[in-house]
């Protein structure tokens, strides 16, 4: 174990980065620098990209807008008298062309101390994620591909820094976010560092939450760095990004790890703060790993949706919100996020009552709004639906081709469903909405987005998913932890059946409902999703016996829904063909708030290709349909 | 120059490849294949990723998906008797990782020949775009990295292929795509191959059509290859493709090249068709480079439309097709391109008057529809539009909090112009294209969809955008072009104001119309998008007096429209807050076809992250501002 009779303090600012607004970013950064000195810090961290911030899109290509982040360097270093700072930023090389044809761009961690910049003053990210919303490939070259460029490896060039801090000297290794996570890559960059020395790595990061993130990378990092003499630094940053079709949330959670793994400081979830200790000191603190309960799971997940709707509400002139409440538990949980997130004095909720909706779904909407003391109003759309189906009805389209033939239009029930809800979704939502100059946001959840159960400018409207990553079940589980705090959801919303109330086959009262089976199609969304599973991969599982285990699912729930494989097979396959069929509404969908593994959005890239089975699929098939297995 | 006594007559099979269904792709290739066995051909080609496609998304992810596209290729080499196959396909190695963790994939070329694949089979492609809707990084792994990994370069290991035909042995060298663009990257495969005395390249492209593409590749090909030794082959498919938010046209123009850089043969564009030729003979063809005239310009602008709208309904059960028809230029110009596409018979026109729609305007519809000999009706949507102001004006909400607060809503001028935009889009073209089982239309073009100039709900809703990636100028000038052929479109459409015609002051008959100057701002809007300029830019070039020259915008135009630096600020400024606020707008907006270098959707990856003007931006304004330039 490395020690010293000098011990350097450090210090990590867990900022919260607005992305875009370099200006704003490097302007903290500074503020942050005078603190650290005036405590007497010797190192201070920021997070990855911690000026431009992370999801820009292709504003990448921006050159203007990427010189005006790189400038914001020299400031930054000329802060730097007794201290030593390292920040993220966009690194520039516009004597090379990246290979888009524009100026070479890097993702970067920039060194300086006392004014200058320490060695080469930067590093670059070698490993590019390029998984769901990440995009490093995109934008910038790696130190992989400039190592291969010098016929090198990437062993041959990346060294640590040599940092001297009362009169004693460190070997610093600077990485970069997805450079601690190589367990994917044929290089790995922490153990390079490790090969030569390092006796403090950092790791800047730009780190979307996810769900129970936060255990996996202590253990990645306590794997990494056990039994070897180096401290390690992760500083993330807070707030939010977005790639337009999901908002990202970073809840921070920098920490500053010891030798052995353990953590010696932890920085809040979503709070800026600035985390400090003293390291290669004599004494290690430890900090006891924060235990996580499925309570805590909860509760995370809970602040994390909370927060990011605030959060989103930041770039809008005020924070009033328009939502449709139903009596049903989608919208429940939303107004409920909302209330908290924005204030009960900005939620405007509207009851919009067909004569299909049931007293019992208009008296629990009524009671929920009151006890979130939020505003509530009620518009009737019967008279509304019934002058647009006269509207219809009465239409001629006639040829104009000399023929005069005549078209009319004959209504269906599934026609007459979607009037209401485009009614409400463009003609009031959208109408109150803008009238308030508020937004207002879609109530939907992952199951029901995966299916396309739901109708394109109708429920499908809105400026914000918040829940639209949740499967159904999680949404009731959500309301449930809600109640069990504080109990503002009427009992009636968790007991009556889930039901769009769009026709008399969807009658509450008579307890009708959706043509989905949650606690088995929730599950199936999720193997598609998120793990990447083909109806082939599903077939497969089911004929060996092991569908239950793989994609996690009570065994009895599969056995009690489908009576035989022929059962089995025919809602597969027609889910599967939902919900490749109705990414054309996704495509339609607002924002959605990611907190899985794979949200619906720019998170998961989707084509509209239609619907393809596998020929390994309809083999398989055909054996169980004519009993060979 | 090599020539030879035995002459190789080769085949390029440019199919129609549809993306996602590597079926019906396989089966068409065994076809192509014995079709070529019967002509004598010696060498069949066929286009990069012809069994799987190109354009999946993150379907690349559904392993069971990528063993079914791989397994085609034993059958494809099965048939190779007595000719070599060459054919594109994700190649797969799963005893190796993906850097995302998955099974590690290639963008691959195959060939076999006597049914036995040659050599190793297959080449990897070296070079991987990662630019506007090309993602080849983030699925595949390259073969440059492949290099790395063993510690060499990749001239070390891309080799030309020996075939022997007719007992000559010939050096064949296969690259993918972008191995052909390689002026922006360090490695140049092309080059590589020439050095090891290929005799013949041949590059499978998957190379989506935009406008002036082709002319461009043969000067590209003629610079590489001229004066050495080598035939050059371009395989491209035909087809669209999409990423959900943008088609792209696949034109084919599969070319043979001679070793001078001449056409030997090019193939006709969106069409399947198979062309051959004879190389390494003693005698060389020339077929004359096609001439491209303006007017051939817009012939190709046409037909790719054209042909894109075709085929994107080749997804739905029946072509039928709603738009509405106001009698302005954008409606007018869909609606010509939609009956080309899809037949008079399948096209149904909406005219959906209020009290503000001009009599010009709404007989210049009627007009346009009896040309086009389509489907025609008018829905007035005065009545629907007069409820839904009483139906808002008269909700109040009360806050339940107790205090029992009430809030009545007031609608503004634009509250009311959206309720129509918003009557016409979602209550009535949604609601009649349920009804007839159809998909409706979005008219905007690209110059409304950057500034946001359009209701959402309202005339953003469609199922696709044919014409969001022409400026407002190129609508007028491509609806020219069609009326030059054939006159259908009225005059008065041409000469009456651009208008929304949504309130009294848009009126038409006065002469009022849109709060955009398209001359002008057409341009302006270019330049954010194709030519990626900042503002900072953009007021530079003005400061300079090139702002014209660098826009390719008429000087006068400018000049007249702008009085002072101050008026060309505050145009700036307002016109760039609309581009970059709008864009949540563009999230929920439709499939747009891209022709342009650059059209919204997931071709411009776009965050919303608000408004930013760089340092060097405010400075220069300040500067100009106080008259110090």
């Amino acid at each position: 174990m490395m020690s010293s009779t000098n011990p350097v303090k450090i210090a990590v600012a867990q900022i919260e980065v607005i992305a875009g607004h370099p200006d704003i970013n490097a302007k903290k950064i500074l503020r942050e620098i005078e603190i650290a000195k005036n405590a007497g810090d010797d190192i201070i961290v920021f997070p990855e990209m911690s000026i431009p911030g992370y999801l820009l899109g292709d504003e990448w290509e921006n050159t203007a807008f990427v010189n005006d982040c790189y400038a914001f360097n020299d400031e930054i270093k000329n802060a730097t008298d007794n201290i030593v700072a390292i920040w993220g930023n966009v690194d520039v090389d516009d004597s090379m062309k990246n290979e888009d044809g524009r100026i070479r761009k890097y993702n970067a961690a920039f060194i300086a101390q006392n004014k200058s910049y320490l060695g080469a003053g930067r590093v670059h990210k070698t490993l590019m994620p390029k998984y769901r919303e990440f995009d490093d490939e995109r934008h910038f070259y790696s130190a992989r591909k400039e190592a291969q460029d010098r016929y090198l490896s990437i062993e041959d060039v990346f060294d640590p820094f040599e940092v001297t801090i009362k009169a004693t000297s460190h070997k610093l290794g600077l990485i970069l976010c997805e450079d601690m996570w190589s367990d994917d890559y044929t290089i790995n960059p922490i153990n390079i560092l490790l090969k030569k020395d390092a006796g403090l790595i950092v790791n800047l990061s730009c780190s979307p939450w996810t769900w129970r993130k936060n255990n996996k990378r202590h253990s990645v990092v306590r794997n990494r760095i056990e039994n070897q003499p180096v401290y390690f630094i992760y500083a993330n940053n807070i707030g939010i990004q977005n790639n337009g079709k999901n908002i990202f949330l970073f809840d921070g959670n920098s920490t500053i790890y010891n030798p052995d793994g353990s953590l010696q400081k932890v920085a809040k979830d979503y709070t800026e703060e600035t985390i400090r200790a003293p390291i290669f000191a004599e004494k290690i603190e430890i900090m006891l790993n924060p235990e996580v309960s499925d309570e805590r799971d909860k509760e995370e997940l809970y602040k994390g949706i909370v927060y990011g709707i605030k959060k989103f509400f930041d770039i809008f002139p005020n924070r009033r919100v328009v939502l449709g409440l139903s009596g049903g538990i989608d919208s429940a949980l939303s107004a409920v996020l909302l209330a908290e997130a924005l204030g009960s004095e900005n939620v405007y909720a509207i009851n919009m009552p067909s004569q299909f909706n049931s007293e019992t779904t208009k008296n629990a909407a009524k009671i929920l709004a009151q006890n979130l003391g939020i505003h509530y109003t009620t518009i009737p759309i019967q008279a509304s639906y019934e002058n647009t189906i006269i509207d219809l009805e009465s239409a001629i389209f006639t040829r104009l081709d000399g023929s005069n033939t005549t078209t009319k239009l004959k209504l269906s029930g599934i026609n007459k469903e979607n009037i209401q809800a485009r009614d409400r979704g463009s003609r009031l939502l959208a109408g109150v909405a803008s009238i308030l100059d508020a937004v207002f946001v879609n109530n939907g959840n992952k199951t029901e987005t995966a299916f396309g159960y739901a109708t394109l400018y109708g429920d499908v409207n809105g400026a914000l998913a918040p829940i639209a990553d949740l499967y159904k079940m999680e949404v009731y589980e959500l309301a449930a932890f809600i109640n069990s705090k504080k109990n503002v959801i009427p009992d009636t919303i968790f007991n009556i059946p889930a039901s769009a109330e769009l026709s008399a086959d969807q009658n509450i009262d008579e307890g009708k409902g959706d043509p989905i089976y949650y606690p088995y199609h929730d599950k199936l969304v999720r193997a598609f999703v998120e793990f990447r599973l083909d109806p082939e991969d599903l077939l497969q599982y089911y004929t060996e016996g092991i569908l239950a285990q793989i994609i996690k699912c009570d065994e009895k729930i599969i056995e009690n829904y489908f009576k035989d494989a022929a059962s089995f097979i025919a809602d597969l396959e027609h889910k599967w063909k939902l919900y490749k069929l109705n990414y054309f509404k996704r495509i339609q969908s607002p924002p959605i708030i990611a907190v899985s593994k794979r949200a619906f959005g720019f998170d998961l890239r989707e084509s509209q290709n239609g619907v393809y089975f596998t020929q390994r699929y309809l083999k398989l098939k055909h054996k169980l349909m004519n009993g060979e297995n």
